[in-house]
């Protein structure tokens, strides 16, 4: 399930586009330039949108990277503007959308590392469940979070976006 | 993957209980109530704390109900301590324990339908992606979120839990 659960954090990432656009309609409602957001944060010590939304991106980029081996766009972490980030996501999405599902096949059993780690690795089935899924989820939601309490009218269907509903 | 997937949110369920912990000595070392916690809110028009406690557990626990066709226990949603939020997550986490791999083998293909869908249902695989998993993570993080808004001093490794590290 690497890849569907991909998709659907790809559509969560999309969401945050939307997110901007009712950011930017509620600043221009009360005049003031959205890219004042871009550096609000939620605590003095915690980051602010504009890294939640670069964490977020990298989350689910170098995730899908290490499960197919596929390299990843690099980015300079120098957005510092609202369509500066909208095309951070773009560059994301459109690296997940250059994978298939035969991409993962070996996802499970890859070994991941990191320099922090100091030589440990975990397998792909381990980092992909206890690090990339609730890592994203967390920096998306506090991106949300952040706007919402800067006042940007956002409800819980822009958070999760259409969802496929059928006739019985 | 339901049942990893399940296993992980549970973790993270399991690490809001750190959280009250690191909550209840941040409010002593400040001489306030720490049940005061459970009635913040980041937004006037958003979920106090106990509410996004409350519909992360309900979320893992109907999310299984619903997929495994077992009963889930019931609650009235009348929490207003610290204590009684991990009471409920401790009833959300022991119903999940009794849940085996093999309860979701038909997971992906049952119809599931809320009151509010107006007859309409998702697919089992469907519900799970689309709702589950992203509104999970989203009550957690802000659960995280207002406890570090009001000054708890929480991090990453709070939120993530103990990740599984090998030697190679």
């Amino acid at each position: 399930m690497y890849y569907p659960i991909f998709r659907q954090m790809r559509k969560t990432l999309a969401q945050i586009d939307t997110w901007f656009d009712k950011a930017t309609d509620y600043a221009k409602s009360r005049s003031f330039d959205p890219n004042v957001l871009v550096g609000m944060r939620l605590a003095p010590d915690q980051f602010p949108l504009v890294r939640q939304v670069q964490i977020a991106c990298d989350t689910v980029k170098l995730g899908a990277s290490r499960l197919t081996g596929k390299e990843a766009p690099t980015h300079e972490d120098n957005e510092k503007t609202i369509d500066e980030l909208r095309a951070r996501i773009k560059s994301a999405t459109r690296f997940l959308d250059g994978l298939t599902e035969k991409d993962f096949d070996n996802a499970a059993t890859r070994a991941v590392t990191l320099p922090r780690w100091e030589g440990k690795i975990m397998t792909g089935h381990d980092y992909f469940l206890e690090h990339v899924v609730p890592n994203f989820f967390f920096h998306a939601s506090h991106t949300y979070a952040i706007l919402r309490h800067n006042g940007v009218p956002l409800g819980k269907s822009d958070y999760l976006g259409p969802l496929t509903q059928r006739k019985p």
